[in-house]
C-alpha cells in the first residue's frame, strides 16, 4: 500500500524525522537520458523555507542509487534514490509525543498501528510528497516525450477564487507561476490570494485553498476502462496527497445544475498544419469522455484543507484520555495548497506517464486518420 | 485494469448488448451465510423500468456459478456470477454504429482499442453497474457484520441543492429512500428535485445531480498510508462510476474557504454503554485523518453531470470526419444520478470490506481502551 | 489469488460440481480475430472420455460472454467465458463427504477454509485446468503472431523414460503427440509407456509420469529480472497445475552435477535468410539467461505424481478424528500427466502472451542487428 | 517486476558496482521487536570472502532508512534500507564490456534493454541476494513467532549427493551447517563434497549443486489455490535465485516412477501434549496438498548450475558479432550452490511470512479440534 501506478511504479519509504525517506521508481524505459538540473528544479518548487510557508530548510537533495548509468541514461532497471533529513528538530515536536493534536494523523496512527512515530508527523508528514516530486521529475522525461505539458497553479485561498480556472491558461507559464509566492501569476487575484494568506498569518492562523491544473497535449486515447479510468486515476492520486478534500474534473461539482443540451461537447474537424483532426467544440467534459482521454486538455481543480497546526492552544486529549490544553507549535505552512503545486503537477507526470506506458504501442496503432 | 480491490478483488466483463454481463468477486471469506434476498434487493433498487428513469426493463437476476454451497453458504472460492442480457434491443442504436455521439464514449473507445461495440454503449455502458451492485451485495454481509451502515441520498438535482446534506441523516433510512422516486424523503427537497427532472423530461433534456453518502460505524483505524488512504480508495470507486465528475468529503470544495482553527475537530472522550470513547466535537474532517478512519460518520458526496442522450438532434461527425446532424434516441434516464445512488452504496461495501480484510486483526489488536 | 499473470490476466473460478467454471482473460489486445475451431481443438485435447485416461465424458463447451464482436474480433475488453458442468456425478463422491482422502486436498481445504465442497474434489479438482486451457487457446492468437510454437509431451511414465527428451524435438508434431494415447509419438518409447500405464491399471494403482516442453520461436529479450525471470513465471505456471512435483530446465537437476567449462553455451554468429543472427552453439542454458530469453528454444521439464485415487481400500480418518477403511471410487485418470500436457502447452501460452505483452515495444525496439 | 509478496511485499534496486542496492519492505506488521543481531548474522552467512566462496570482501552492512522506530520496533510503515557498494573494483571487469560471456546475462539484458550496466554483472549480479537476505531476516521475525523453523543445506555438490537428504534433518543445525565450508555437516557427506569443490578449484572450473531445505513448524492451512499454491510460490522464489535450474518438492521428479498405492500418506491421530492432532503416517507429499500446508514438514529441494565464471579462455562474440577470444577473470565462487544456501532459507521467510499475512486470522479460526 506505498506503491502507485501499474507499469510505472513508484513504492516510497520515510518517516519525517527518521534517518531518510527515499522510494524505487520500477519500469522507467531504458535508454532515457536524465536531466538532473530539471529534477533540481522541481525538487526546489516544492522546497520549504520560503515566504509564506514553512521555515523547515530542508535541501531535498536526491541521492541516486541505481537505475541509471554513469553516463546518465536509464538502464531499464529500478531507480532508488534516498532524500536524507538533515533538518529534523525533532525536540520541537516533543509536546505531541503523547497528545492527538485536532485534525492531525495522530490518533489515527495510534488505532491503526498501536505505535506512531510522532516526530514531525512521522510517516503522516507532507514530506512524503518529497518522494512524489522526485519521481515525477524523472516521469515528466516521458510526458514531455509524448508532446505533453502540465501546468499546476492556485485557484482560490479563502475567500478569493476564480470562478473559471481555466480561461487563465494562456496566462499561465511555470516560470511565471513559481516566480509568484501564491503560485497565481494573475493581477488580478494575485494581490488579494496573498492578503489571504497574510490575514491568516496575521491571526496565528491557517487558511485552505484551491489548486487547479491543466494537461495539454495529452493523446487521445489514454486511460483504461472500467477500473483503470483516466479521471479515477487522476482522482486517486490526487487525494493521495496530504489535505486534500476534494477532486473534479471538467463540468465538476458545477455538473449537478447542468442540463444535457448545453454541455454537449460538439465533435468537428479542425486543420492544423495540414493534417485534419479531430477536436470538440466545447471541452465540458474536461478531456476524458468514457475514462479515456479524447485530446483536449484536462482540466482538473483539487480543494486543500487549511494546514491543522496554527499559533495559539487547542483543547484535545492525550493517548491516556485526559482533557489537556495543547500549545502548538512546529513550524508549517499557513497555506499548504500552496506547498502542493508542485505535488500536483508531479502526481499528473506519474499518472500520465504510467497510462502511456500501459497504453503501449495501441494509441498509436489505433490513430484515426482522416 | 477491469479489477477493483486487494483483498476482496472484483473483477468484471460486460458489453451491454452482449450475451452477459458478470464478473467474479476473489477474497470473500469462507463459512459467510449469503441472504440472497438481499441481493435480490440490491438489484432492484438499481434496476431501471421505473418512473424517472430509463424503460429498458432488464430483470437483472445474478446467477452465482461457484464458491457458495448448496445450502448458501461462502466457500472461500471465488464467487462467479453473470447476469443475462435478455432486453437488448440493439436495433435502437444502428444510426449509433459509425457517429460519434457528443459526451459518449464512442470516439474514445474508438481511439483507444481501434474498434468498439456501438450496441448500446458496449462495455461503457452503465449496465456495467449492475456487477458492481451484485458484488457490493456480497460485500455488505462483511460490513453488516462490522457493524457498518452505508446510506446515499440525492442531495442535489438542477438547482435544488442541499446546502449541509448530513444534517438530514436522521431522517433518512434505505425504505424512505428508496421509495422516493428521487432518492430524497425530505419534505422541503422531495418535491423541488421532482419538479427539476420532469422540467428536464419536459423540454427533453436530462439534467445533473449530486449524491451524498454517510458511513456510520465505521471501525477507527480503516484504511491504509500513504497509497491507500480510505478517502482516495473511495475516490477512486466513485469516479469510476459513469458519469461521475467530482468527489468531495468531509470540508470538501469548502475546505478552500476555511481557516485552521474554526475547523479543528476537538478530541474528547464520551461515555457509551459504560465504556469511555474517543470522539470529536465537531466533523469537518468528514471521519478520516491521515488517511484512516477516526471512528466519526464518514461523509461524502459525489457529482454526475447529465445523462449526454437526450430529445432531438446534435451536430456532431461521423467516423470518417464527416460533419452530420445526429438524432438522438434510445431509452435512457434523464438524471443519471438518480440510478447511481444504490451503486455509491455498493461501491462503498466493496472499499469498506476490503479495508476490513486489508487491516486483518491489526485494528482489532490495537483498540486504544482507556 | 485466483489471478494468473500481469498484463494478460486470467481471473477464474468454478467448483467441479458447481454451475459451472470459467473464467476471465483480460489485457488481449483488441482487434485479434479468433479461431474457434483452435479453441475446440485446445478443449478437445484436454477432455477426459478417452482412452487411458478418466471416463467423465464433458463436453467442455466454452460459451463466450463478452470482449468479442459478433464478428469474432476481439474488442480490447475483458474476454469473461463459462464452461457449464453437465456430467458431474456429485453421488458417486458421497462417501468423501467426511472422509480425508490421502494425497487429496480433503483435509487441506478443511484446515484453511472450515468448509469444503467436497463434490468431486470442488475447487481443488482438476477441472478447473479446463479454463486455463481455453485462455491459453485465446493466448495462442498471440504467441503464434510472434512466430512462437509451443510442444509438450510425454518423457517418462513409471520405470520409462527419456534420458534426453529435446533430443526427439523433430520428431514431435503436435498431430502426431495428440494421435497417440500416451501423448508420446516416438516408436521406441510408445510401446513402454503404454505399458506402464496398463500395468498400473491391471493393479488398479494410478502411476506418476513426466512432461517435456519446448517453446521454439521465443525472440530473444523477453522475461523481467529480477522477480519476473521467464523460467521463474514458468515455474509458478507450471507448479500450479495439480499433481505437479517438479520442475527443470535447461541442465535441470542434472546442473548439481555439472562442470562450468562443460556447460558453457559459447556465442556465435549464423547467416539465416541473408541475416546474420547471435546463437549458442550449445544449449544448457535452456533458452534462457539472467531470466531472459536469448533466442534458442526453451526447454523445462514438469514431473507429476500418480493420481492420488485408485481402486481399492486404504485407511485413513474422517473429520471427527475416527480411523476408518476407506473405498475408493470414482471417475479418474490412471495417469495424471497424460492430461496434463494440454495443460502445460496452454499454460505456456499464457506466460509467453503475457511477457510478450510486458515487452511492450521494447524487445523490438532493441533488437540488435549485426 | 522488482517486487515479491502480495501482503509483505520486497521491491528492491541495485546494481553490483552502482552506488548502492537496497529495497523496501512493505507490510511488515507494526509493534514487532527488531533483533539486529539476528540480521547481522543473516547477512554474515551470505557474505563472501570465505573460504571455497568468492574472494570479494563486502561488509555487506545493512542501514535501515524508516519503518523502525529509535527503539527498534517495527512502525507498520515500509522498511527502507540500502547496502552500499564498497568493495567494487569495476576494472576487473572492463574486459568484458563489448563482450558477452557463456551463460552470463550480458546478451540477454543488451537484447531486453539495449544498455546494461557490465560492471560485475550489474543487475544480473547475485549480489542483489544481499537485499533478500536482509529482508528475510526480517521476515523471520514472523515465522519464528509462529513457531516456524527453516534450515537449508547442501545436499549434494558434482558427483557427490545423498539419495534421501530428509533423513538427515535431525543432524543439521543452523550452527552446524554454517560451520561447515561447504554448508553440510554430515560426515559422511563432508569430506566428499568438499573434494568435488577443490577438484573443481583445482581445474580452473566451477561446479554445480544442490539445496535441500526443511520448513518445520509450519501451521496446516498456509496456501492459497488456485493460483497462489504454496509450493508453486515456493517454486517461483527459488527459481528468482542466480544459477537455479530446477525445483522439486515431496516425491519430486522422483514422482514420475512411483505408484499411487505406494505413496499414499494415511492420515491418522496423535496425541501430543494431551492434545490429538492429525498427521500423515509417511510424507511423500512433501507437507502441501492441493497448494496447502498439512502440517507436515515441508521438503523441497533446489538444483544450481555451475557459475559460468572460471579459469581460462572462452570463444564467443563482442557486441559487433566478431569472434574472440575472451579470457575470464574477476572474482567469483567455485560453487554457487554453497553461497545459496542461506539465501534459499531467506526466500522461504518471505513466503512463509506473506503467508500467513495472507491467511490472516482465517488458519487460526478453522483449526480443526479434535
Amino acid at each position: 500500500m506505498n506503491t502507485f501506478g501499474q507499469r510505472l511504479r513508484l513504492t516510497t519509504f520515510g518517516e519525517s524525522h527518521g534517518p531518510a525517506i527515499g522510494g524505487i521508481l520500477d519500469g522507467m524505459p531504458s535508454c532515457v537520458r536524465i536531466d538532473f538540473r530539471r529534477i533540481e528544479e522541481f525538487m526546489d518548487r516544492r522546497a520549504p523555507g520560503k515566504k509564506l510557508t514553512s521555515r523547515r530548510r530542508e535541501k531535498d537533495k536526491v541521492d541516486f542509487l541505481s537505475g541509471i548509468s554513469p553516463e546518465g541514461v536509464t538502464l531499464g532497471t529500478p531507480i532508488g534514490f534516498a532524500i536524507y533529513n538533515t533538518d529534523a528538530r525533532s525536540s520541537d515536536y516533543s509536546a505531541f509525543e503523547s497528545a492527538f493534536r485536532p485534525n492531525h494523523a495522530d490518533y489515527t496512527y495510534q488505532r491503526r498501528y498501536g505505535i506512531r512515530d510522532w516526530r514531525g508527523g512521522g510517516r503522516a508528514s507532507a514530506r512524503e510528497t518529497a518522494n512524489w516530486v522526485a519521481a515525477g521529475a524523472l516521469a515528466s522525461h516521458l510526458t514531455e516525450s509524448a508532446g505533453i505539458s502540465v501546468t499546476a497553479w492556485i485557484s482560490g485561498i479563502g475567500a478569493s477564487s476564480m470562478e473559471n480556472p481555466f480561461s487563465y491558461c494562456d496566462m499561465l507559464t511555470p516560470d511565471a507561476i513559481y516566480k509568484s509566492a501564491v503560485r497565481c501569476p494573475v493581477a488580478d487575484f494575485e494581490a488579494a490570494l496573498k492578503q489571504e494568506v497574510e490575514d491568516a498569518i496575521g491571526h496565528g492562523d491557517s487558511v485552505g485553498g484551491r489548486v487547479s491544473c491543466r494537461l495539454h497535449g495529452v493523446p487521445a486515447g489514454l486511460g483504461e476502462p472500467v477500473f483503470g479510468k483516466l479521471h479515477a486515476r487522476l482522482a486517486e492520486a490526487m487525494m493521495s496527497i496530504n489535505a486534500a478534500k476534494g477532486f473534479e474534473y471538467g463540468l465538476g461539482f458545477g455538473a449537478a445544475a447542468s442540463r444535457g443540451k448545453e454541455t454537449a461537447d460538439r465533435f468537428m474537424t479542425v486543420e492544423k498544419n495540414g493534417v485534419r483532426e479531430v477536436e470538440c467544440a466545447t471541452n465540458f467534459s474536461g478531456g476524458i469522455q468514457g475514462g479515456i482521454s479524447n485530446g483536449m486538455d484536462i482540466c482538473f481543480s483539487v480543494a486543500f484543507k487549511p494546514t491543522p497546526t496554527f499559533s495559539g492552544t487547542v483543547e484535545t486529549i492525550d493517548s491516556e484520555g485526559n482533557s489537556i490544553e495543547l500549545k502548538m507549535s512546529g513550524r508549517h505552512d499557513p497555506c499548504v495548497a500552496i506547498r502542493a503545486v508542485p505535488v500536483v503537477e508531479a502526481m499528473s507526470h506519474l499518472v500520465l506517464a504510467d497510462m502511456l506506458l500501459l497504453s503501449g504501442s495501441d494509441c498509436r496503432n489505433h490513430n484515426w486518420n482522416l
